[in-house]
């Protein structure tokens, strides 16, 4: 299953892979890791982004060791073949007669960059959803102007679990009241948006919950930014999902009991008060843009039972570290959610791989764990040509 | 063939998991990991002892991380799930309409305790013939009373070897003159009855030997406790072996040169002079109890070349540490055994792993380690329904 | 394709293991480890060299542990069973009636040493023409006296690469003018022979390059030593190849700049100026042989992507540590050497296990690259009985 899945979902999806403001300059680059295959992605002269495979075309060394840096032109270190950043070869020592430089290139990689997230795919037939896609959430993202901010934090925390249980963890937040302390105290208690479920005793903050969520509707009109949310995790390739939604206590960001945690307002937004402009993608991303920072996730399945979690912390260009924002306090809550996430990955990862593991109900607020669930079962049917025959595969709610 | 050994011998035979003296108390629980197999068994309300697998019946998390502990009821860390102790599910927040709570208790797993020692059985169909054999053993354990002692020292060992390694090593002594100095100082050096098979040289030892032997036999009767060796190592499921050994030098127990290693004698025993009464189980487990104090060993597959040794030391529930025992002289003669077996079984892990590997023929005191083979293929036998042509198995015995 | 390696290539081929120098007294030994074979390589008592599997015949352990060591006779560590070095049991405990001790002696391994260089054969049929290549060979090494040197330093270096790679690397020096500054610092800067190839500013050089092969040829011949180049590294199952290169600099040695490294010339090289004497075999190894010390190499795959690189330093025997030769400057250069090549393989290995890999077209002077890869085609064609059909394997070389 572990092949599979780097062959159809991660071979065949585009991938949230990095974003414009780690590669400002001509010739910076990141490279990316998706199974065995190392893309690197960089910023070329002429200020595009192009996605390389980081393999040289002579005999194969890798090109670059780093995860990160910056070139003039990419040199392999093996026999010193040299490459231009985007891609094309004008050097290699000792050839025989007749060799055509321009046929041994690195490969190219289908790249896109929607508000300067930088998404790839690793086949050559991408699907065709993503500009559609890319042109419902323009509106929503393009005022945070993500390219032109500064990453101010990066970690990469490997999460004992395969890729598909860190998802479905980041999908649901029924495990948040007991498990995340820290981020339950900026986020409202609501799950769900069905009225009737609300308890008498949560009836005042579920009204305070109401009413910041009107005002968000409203000041987003005012500055002509969509506040509806979209969803469309399970109906297509590129699945994915945006939601304004308000934030509680000081309602203003992701510090503990929702305080600001950098001095400078983002993008082109104007109200400190914005609420989180949450965002995700099918198979391996999501996204939290909030009025004075951004906070960008992608997961990448690195063995059938270990996956990679990058968190990159997106502030102001302009915001002084020490100055407008403390890079601890900044990262605070979501340093302790990753890490409690973690703990619940592994604890599944081991559950469901005993034998006496059986699939259980989802509970209500569990939706989009099954909309991501039906998503996968469904690229995979699609893979397979057919019906669900193939694999015998059936979502989890059919046997309720 | 370790999938298949996890399956038919791990998955179907009883094993020996744990003491009732390591779960006194109602709420206490051990966990147990047979392969990727978890079970947690604990000491019931009812003061009984139930054995549950460990795994969330919501979305498979592990329940219980810790190898032991205490608890009121399991509560699943991920969402909640809330258990009894007897598995039955009490809360499970944010459930469908028409959740049934009695068709998602923890999933229970048939358990038996034979005078304190607990076995488990991973199959809802167990080996009929545990309560005969448990009904031969009583009366050699019972006056013990092995459930009301104290854990005074408990060690997990990991030995790169197979599992069978491990067991075959246990069961023969032919090493023991060279390689475990420690356990030779008490016992007598004799691996066979056949009395034609004694050097002149040790003639009085062994007339020492028989004496002591004689002594055990009166004393045993004495006290109602019968002493006749019972051996159904391969002619039954649950194979077995009771064996009352005299000791050498002091005779007593397992300190070094047969001296005592507990002020306070156990259970019902009440000569200090009172050998070794040494029990086997197939697959995994082994027992000896002396007149002060009792060790009980297990063994579990982790991988095809790693197996954890467990070695849990018990002595009276009155015996005062640092006053009537110290750990270190009560745990010598055994742990160093232990870490010499070790190196026997890796050493031979590597050799038998090697393709120029040729089977040999055993010695003829090694008759237990072909019993423990010969059984190990019958299971296989019937597990494939017919004769051995199944598997092309054939004992090494034949090969001779 | 790692298990047909071990099979076809490990398994059926003349393995360069050790030199004589390293158990130069009876009952001295060294281990190698073929995959999961381990053969002990012993000087005999009649001071012949015997090579012994390394697996009790009674229960499969390991016999001995060490990589090197001297023994009186091999005692196997379980249960005694004792054996002469030359692999005949002598003893063995409680041994069933009828046991024939002739029959359960260590398994003996086919081996040939040439010129002091130890090889052996895992199969029973070994290629017949060892003994064809040891006649053209032994001119050439026997005058450096190998068996009677002093083993002066050894090291073992794991690399994360298939053996396959690591022996590449081996066979061109392409990768050298960049990746190896220590090593071309003796080297001249020629890796073909080609005289249309030299540029007019590396014309001078070549002259004195060309000036310092005809001295060499000239010495060789006043002691009787051919110089002329021998090559059949493609063209049977013992691959080799011979050539006497000139060394740049002070042209002495592999001290930084061509220096001496020992002061004590070897064996009947009367010569400070006698170049290098290289040396390869197919599959595994590779020599250099100077005037005043030798380097043997061998690489033996330990995973599909995991290599042992052993290189042994050998002075004269009565050269004295401190005095005639430091272990620093004699190692200096091919320790770095060797930790560059260690680098270029594991970037490769990482490259061409990327899916995005494509095999590229070799350069005009890695023609050495080229024989090794139609050897090794040639060798798994040969085993499969017929023509490259069989695996659809044919050399890169058809696909430029």
């Amino acid at each position: 299953m572990y092949a599979l899945d780097l062959e159809v979902i991660f071979g065949r999806h585009w991938l949230f892979c990095a974003t414009e403001a780690e590669i400002p300059e001509p010739g910076d680059f990141v490279t990316v890791e998706v199974g065995s295959t190392s893309v690197i992605i960089v910023r070329d002269d002429d200020e595009g982004v192009s996605a390389l495979l980081n393999v040289c075309r002579h005999r194969g060394s890798r090109i670059v060791d780093d995860p990160c840096g910056a070139v003039g032109n990419f040199v392999c270190p093996y026999h010193q073949w040299t490459y231009r950043t985007d891609g094309s070869l004008i050097f290699a020592e000792s050839s025989q007669p007749g060799f055509d430089r321009s046929a041994f290139g690195l490969r190219r990689v289908p790249v896109r960059s929607l508000a300067g997230l930088v998404f790839v795919c690793l086949s050559d037939e991408p699907p065709v959803d993503f500009d559609e896609v890319a042109g419902v959430l323009e509106p929503y993202l393009a005022p945070y102007r993500l390219a032109g901010l500064k990453v101010a934090h990066q970690t990469d925390l490997m999460e004992a679990g395969n890729w598909k249980l860190v998802m479905e963890n980041n999908r649901e937040c029924l495990h948040c009241d007991a498990g995340h302390p820290e981020l339950t105290s900026a986020y409202f208690p609501f799950l769900t948006s069905n009225p009737e479920d609300i308890t008498p005793r949560l009836r005042p903050v579920y009204e305070e919950y109401l009413g910041a969520g009107a005002k968000l509707t409203e000041a987003g009109a005012t500055r002509g930014i969509p506040s509806g949310a979209r969803r469309e995790l399970d109906s297509r390739p590129t699945g994915y999902q945006v939601t304004h939604m308000p934030l509680a206590g000081k309602g203003r960001s992701f510090g503990m009991g929702g305080a600001p945690v950098s001095a400078k307002l983002i993008g082109d937004v104007h109200d400190a008060v914005f609420g989180d402009m949450s965002v995700h993608f099918q198979p391996n991303s999501w996204f939290h843009l909030l009025s004075d920072h951004a906070i960008v996730f992608r997961a990448l399945p690195v063995a059938p039972d270990r996956t990679l979690v990058r968190t990159t912390w997106l502030v102001s260009a302009d915001a002084v570290e020490g100055v407008d924002y403390d890079v601890d306090r900044l990262t605070e809550v979501w340093t302790a959610t990753n890490d409690e996430d973690r703990g619940f990955v592994e604890r599944q990862q081991r559950g469901v791989s005993d034998p006496g593991y059986l699939p259980g109900p989802y509970a209500t607020v569990e939706f989009d764990v099954e909309a991501f669930v039906t998503w996968y079962i469904r690229r995979l049917e699609s893979h397979f040509g057919g019906g669900r025959d193939h694999l015998g595969l059936v979502p989890q709610t059919a046997a309720r």
